[in-house]
């Protein structure tokens, strides 16, 4: 059993395109305001300090299958999981919900890195206290 | 051998985010770009009139995946091949590239179909004189 | 005395640019949020049917006064106000607010037009109904 | 007499909302692009060093005027002018055309500021060799 985070949001006017419909890019920015949204839930963020060592987790692969068009004012949940925590990455899935049909599901992995400034950022071991915020919500393999 | 198309781009300001580089998002409006100005090249339109039909092609999946992040005014060129053309589908493939480097590559699949007011999309098979406009750059299979 | 109406916002990370900062054209988009959720909260929306007839609200000015940045996760107040109904347009005022701080002041004008599908949108008189839920949001004149 | 700058730009998918037409938003980037472009054919950048100091130019005040909705794959000039040079800010004034008919107007006020990693930007007075560079596209006054 693992426990998943929904983020709730309003398809907004500037989401759409001459189709009349949410455009397909706008997407990853839901998932990413949901895993944002999500961080911030575990006292987390995106850009933050843990341990003294300042993080950020920038992606290296996202995608997403759309099954039907979403539009504006319609309410969108997104329902985060985690499919695999790596040594250095996490892989979020979400799905896209209007009450309990899917309208899309998408994946995204980030690196977990380390800042200095005036240098590359660097991957680096997941924290374990990070880690530990995390796995409960690790999907459960069968 | 196949043809390809390049498409060539300068990381504008507005595509960066406060990581200093390119979103994430941002690729997929690059594809999509190169997408329609390849249509262009072939005296298409994403949006178009074909043979008195009025056609459009709404995407089914999107993916893509990051090498290394890119930075306001990079120029990139975006190589565009087709993957596979079904019947009623096209997926195209596309590598970010600067110079000889490759930073990025994605691939998006599209659903050829026709639309009449006030009805929802209806996929349908896509018409020769399309499939032979597009089938040069189909990438061959050894 | 007149009432206002605040709309709630987080600073998103598409929201901000390679300068740390949110992006000044991101400012025009929270201000149409606003605007949406204000009608919506009239039991109207922008793109609405009014005693039979479809009404929507092209924009003919905008602008925008920046105080001081605005960062990442920073939770904004957008205060709205309406400066002028007249007999077709409707201009609002916004104030972006960090508590009592205002970081920005904002000014959208809008044109109440009918559509009727395959014609240019036609500007028309605000229908009276409509007029009447706006005006207690008009600034009172000294 | 002035001399103007000329940045020309296709409209893109992404640009366009569920009107059908360009999102009243994107008339800001637009600016800004045309504005960067034109820094760039001066030889210098909108985050730049000059003369041995980092510079760049946050944005304090943009508007817009709309006369008509512009679409998908139109080609739009923008003609640049400079309607003020002060001691440290720069007014500029754009005109969006479709061949000889004007769609829009806008201007921007962007302040000269030199940056140090980790305090806040400073305005400063523009040095002479910009100012030098910039004003010929300053608008002569009658």
């Amino acid at each position: 059993m693992n426990q998943s985070f929904i983020y709730n949001r309003r398809v907004e006017f500037r989401d759409t395109d001459m189709a009349g419909i949410v455009h397909f890019s706008v997407f990853f920015t839901y998932m990413e305001e949901a895993e944002h949204e999500f961080l911030r839930s575990l006292g987390l963020s995106v850009v933050s300090v843990f341990e003294g060592q300042k993080l950020s987790w920038p992606r290296v692969a996202a995608k997403c299958n759309y099954r039907r068009a979403i539009r504006f004012e319609e309410l969108i949940d997104l329902e985060l999981t985690i499919g695999r925590i790596g040594e250095k990455s996490v892989t979020y899935h979400f799905k896209f919900k209007n009450g309990n049909e899917i309208v899309a599901d998408g994946e995204v992995t980030t690196v977990c890195c380390q800042f200095e400034h005036g240098s590359s950022p660097q991957s680096i071991a997941i924290p374990s206290g990070v880690r530990d915020l995390l796995s409960p919500f690790v999907v459960s393999q069968m």
